[in-house]
């Protein structure tokens, strides 16, 4: 009892990686697993495993009502191991205890479950796809200049009903050529090759080189619509400074300068307090940057925030672009792909970082430096209110806490940000920028499948939906979701008889289920914790949020794009928190034929959530048919979530926030000094309500 | 031709504010009608009147490309004087030429219509609310304490069917005491009287008392339920920091800084450029700020853009409750409520100001002193592109320019804020704070019609809907207007045979009408020049907006709330363009019984839209349920209208934003010098990449 223990939401340290990853060499090779050769073990991903609920909880709250940590209850330190051996053909969960130095629990992938993709695999794949003689061939074939450079991305298989690719593990590729230029970070996606090899990563080997189709509207499915110089009219379209005219030089500089430093402290390396908030940030290879343990003036707010899966289905009917569907969280990893962010140049203002460990294919660990960033934001005016009577402002400036972290899944770039706000809001932005996916059309040629956004290049409609696991603790862990909406009184004299009012519905959640936005309707998510009454109202403390009415998946009923995705079908799922109940789209995403124990499995248990530990899974996300804007690089695309307090607080939480001031804001008054202009007034105190006679 | 003309959309002066009213002095004297008595004349509102569109935009066009001012078109300088006199019973428009010094059109209000309430009424009817006798013996009757102050809150009466009060002009007052303390700025809100006296603004004296209903939700439409003391248990609940506890002690300043200045110029007092926008700055009393002539590096793309309108219906059936529907705009006045925005209260950073002039009731100027401000503000990662193959990340940060007003209508705020962006966006942010209409409610009970935020006060269901008129000239002055919508195509072998595709569906309106919001369509509304064609696309070069899905007005369809609002009954109305059709609501709204010439009545002329000068005005806004939290004051609640390029570039337009450097933007690590916290990590240059074996 003398060593202390880590706090169990503290972030792997180096020496764990190491540790469970001995111990998990050790099983393997009781189990009669290679060490050492190609195709034997290998560490896929190594992170934290959530320690169960119903241990983790009871030490949170002994924490937050300040237990000291030797008096709190045990927890145990319990990492998770993806492993794989047989060229990825058996693909292994581990759960290992430090406590206990051993494996605690240990599950195999079934015969068509694949693990996600990894840096192993895109790095070979991409060395075989481009040595493979098939492959060099069909890119000779298309009368490339010579010098040109091909480059492969490596692209999950998606799905597809096809007997032995159903359970072989594939990586397709998507071939690009540099810009004649050949400069290394010259925009491929301008030079989109028409072919796609395909590699079979149990086999190692390129199995088939696929055609792509190139034609536009009026050529339907058909494929060899080009010329045998199918990729002439291509042109470079460049986004990287080197390869760009000089950069405009009006913009001047801006700085956010806190003298004092920021408002925010953080201890035991990933405990955040602000403004009457108190998290923990959370770090695995998976879903990337997680909250945990969201406090608000010590009242439980959120056991646990994260994004949990994304989708990105296209909607190209030609084969085999139906199976572009990348699954990026659970196909690749929001943690592995993420950012090392840079100071000054992802981040602007007084910033703290948070960094992680993933690891390498020997379960040595790797740090993933700087991935998560702590800054404050100004958020404009939060509250104002000028007494007519008197004329006396009374304004307080929102102060605005923002954790943030940046993935890059090919070619596309998602950033996350988390927002604690002071009038109690908790906003999740998402932004997509980065580069559009593309295919090469013929010259001339338009396609309803797209949009033309480089000569030769069109950007295919597809979408992102994402899913956001908002799991409550509002005062407490049983909570209760409602949906209200906002519904028109018929006329009646007894009534309403001006015909002006309308109810709010409630329509609890008894068992575990989902349901739609209804913008028309108002509708409202309430997360609410029925024991606990707003003494004002009367009415159950809660937090509120609007689901985001986006266009849900397009794909049609039976279609496999549809049916691994069940999480994008609906707008709102409410399920009875399971340990382990992560992946809204599923564990194992990669190639999956349909959505295997993700969100509409755990709500078709029909489990009691009323008054229970529920989860709240809310699809968001967008219809995306580019714009010529969009390319070479898209300009960040803002989609925010908010978590808002309802009837939780017995009034605005933000009303002691100082008032905003000039001697503290120190804002500066712009007079052009041109002697043409002119001069600004400005500054002074005097008011401007009309004069009015005595 | 020696004398220099101001630019046609120059503000309004002061001289030329004494000068139109002296025309229309002389004017109303031959009409008889009495000067400097109470009843005689009396100036309401004199503000700039919008240049015949056929004589602007040419002379805009010469501007822009470059033709001297002397030798650009004649533009008349026309004000708009709005004027009554015996009492309000009479409303005059009288729009004066200034070059010739003559009146050149005249209407009068119709029986039934009735002018703006302005600060005249809201000051003498404050008087005699409070002064008559049996307002005087209502309020007594309350039995309040010895020495509370009761304050009253003008209100536009609304609307009912009831025959003289459809022709006479009315105000109501809404009744509140001061809490105990008695401090000027103290939250009346805290203090709803049940009693509502009604003056009768042409007898100029106070015509009826009428009871509010203070029941629960057990008392259906019942008055009478409150006991002798029917506000004895109300508290104090107060947002003015004398009244409150000391402030928050642990917010450390945040200052924005442009050490070289901000990077927009402004010439000839309100044209504004900046990072390849221009656009010029307009003010006036109905519409308060608006923006007129966008163009981008030279490119014409909006003519004119304001809020037109907004309305805002109560939802609680027991009359007179029915009757509080304002319209802020054409009621009041967004101008004439406008701020003095006071520098690093409301703005923080580097600010220029704009100041117009309103006017007194003898038509004299009165200076709107730094109504609406210009700023800059980062806008966090403008687009980011990591080449995972070199590691090597580009990214610019967003960099935005903010133009803003706030406005303070009675209880209520509400901040509008054009945001420019680099990547071509054009965004109207609005957000409500201040104070909640309040009502009684008796003690312990509770309503279907609102929520108790405060012991005895009952904050009513209402909603806010607001107009956005957008004047596009997108590459010229004859623009088309789509609805596209993503629809999923059914499945076939022959067209989409795995299901994952759909097609986007182009609806074109031919005529003007009207369209709603269809979120699970992706329904997007295109604003497009049908001449100019995108270069790389071959699509037509366009502007494209999201409709706000919220719900539209609830009040059914045979009330006086609703078909005072026709504008609020559908998303998006497409219109051909007409000078004078500036207001959705009609132009005069106070009283109103039905929209009378607004948005429904220009789209109902069924003209042709296609390639024609088209005008699109958007309704958004939201059904504001309240929560305890937006008691004493509400926490801003943020909503945004985004017009962003579709097509009208031929790449990102933000590509020679200069990359993020820390060099120029000078961020700052944070490191906790606390001995027992971590040191963080970060600031450095390596990367995380997993290293894979060579």
């Amino acid at each position: 009892m003398a060593i202390s223990r880590p706090h169990p939401l503290q972030l792997i340290s180096a020496d764990e990686v190491t540790k469970a990853s001995a111990i998990v060499r050790s099983i393997a090779e009781k189990q009669g697993v290679a060490i050492g050769t190609k195709s034997g073990l290998r560490f896929k991903n190594i992170s934290l495993h959530d320690p169960p609920k119903a241990l983790l909880l009871p030490y949170l709250d002994a924490e937050a009502a300040g237990v000291p940590a030797a008096d709190r209850p045990f927890v145990p330190r319990l990492i998770l191991a993806i492993w794989s051996y047989d060229r990825e053909s058996r693909v292994v969960e581990s759960v290992v205890s430090l406590d206990s130095g051993t494996e605690v629990a240990q599950s195999q992938t079934a015969k068509g479950q694949h693990g996600s993709i990894d840096r192993v695999e895109v790095r070979d794949s991409q060395q075989r796809m481009l040595e493979d003689p098939l492959v060099i061939e069909a890119i000779a074939k298309l009368n490339l200049p010579p010098g040109t450079i091909v480059q492969s991305d490596p692209w999950m298989y998606g799905a597809d009903r096809n007997s032995n690719k159903d359970t072989h593990k594939f990586m397709q590729a998507l071939l690009y050529a540099r810009a004649p230029d050949n400069h290394p970070d010259s925009n491929q996606y301008a030079f989109p090759l028409p072919i796609s090899p395909l590699y079979d990563i149990f086999e190692d080997k390129v199995v088939e080189i696929t055609k792509l189709a190139t034609g536009g509207q009026e050529d339907g499915l058909a494929y060899d619509t080009a010329s045998d110089k199918p990729m002439a009219h291509c042109q470079a379209n460049e986004y990287h400074p080197d390869l760009l005219p000089p950069a405009r030089t009006d913009l001047k500089p801006l700085h956010v300068i806190q003298p004092e430093g920021p408002s925010f402290t953080i201890t035991e390396e990933n405990c955040v307090s602000w403004q009457k908030w108190r998290f923990r940030v959370g770090f695995n290879y998976r879903e990337g940057m997680t909250v945990h343990d969201v406090r608000y003036d010590g009242r439980p707010v959120f056991y646990r925030l994260s994004v949990s899966e994304m989708t990105v289905p296209y909607g190209d009917p030609r084969s085999p672009f139906h199976r572009k569907q990348a699954f990026d969280l659970g196909d690749a990893g929001a943690g592995s792909t993420a950012n090392c962010l840079s100071l000054g140049c992802d981040c602007l203002g007084s910033i703290a970082y948070f960094s992680g460990y993933l690891n390498d294919e020997e379960g040595a660990p790797v740090k993933a430096e700087n991935v998560i960033c702590l800054h404050e934001q100004d958020g404009g005016v939060g509250w104002k209110h000028t007494n007519f009577r008197t004329r006396n402002p009374s304004i307080a400036r929102a102060r605005n806490l923002i954790l943030q972290t940046i993935i890059t899944v090919g070619n596309y770039e998602y950033i996350f940000a988390w927002c604690f706000m002071q009038n109690g809001n908790v906003e999740l932005e998402t932004r997509a920028t980065g580069i559009l996916s593309t295919a090469l059309i013929d010259p001339g040629k338009t396609s309803e499948w797209g949009n033309v956004v480089n000569p030769g290049v069109l950007a295919p409609n597809h979408q992102h939906l994402f899913s956001l696991r908002v799991d409550p603790m509002l005062d407490g862990a049983r909570n209760s979701v409602f949906y209200e909406d906002s519904i028109a009184v018929p006329y009646s004299e007894e009534e309403n008889p001006h015909g002006n009012a309308w109810r709010v519905v409630k329509t609890p959640f008894e068992t575990s289920g989902f349901v739609d936005a209804d913008p028309f309707a108002n509708r409202v998510i309430k997360m609410v914790n029925e024991t606990k009454r707003n003494p004002i109202s009367g009415n159950p403390v809660g937090y509120k949020l609007v689901p985001q009415p986006c266009q849900l998946i397009l794909a049609g009923e039976n279609s496999v794009v549809r049916k691994r995705a069940k999480f994008a079908e609906h707008h709102v799922w409410v399920t009875k928190y399971r340990d382990g109940d992560l992946w809204a789209g599923g564990k194992w995403t990669n190639q999956s034929l349909s959505e295997v124990d993700g969100v509409f499995d755990y709500a078709a248990r029909n489990e009691k959530v009323r008054n229970e530990d529920v989860v709240v899974w809310l699809t968001f996300g967008m219809t995306h048919n580019p714009r010529v804007e969009d390319f070479p690089v898209m300009p960040s695309e803002i989609s925010t979530i908010s978590l808002k307090p309802a009837d939780f607080f017995d009034r605005n939480p933000a009303l002691d926030v100082p008032q905003s001031r000039q001697e503290v804001n120190k804002s500066v008054l712009v007079s052009d000094p041109l002697p043409t202009a002119s001069k600004m007034v400005g500054g002074g105190d005097e008011c401007c309500d009309v004069k009015s006679k005595p």
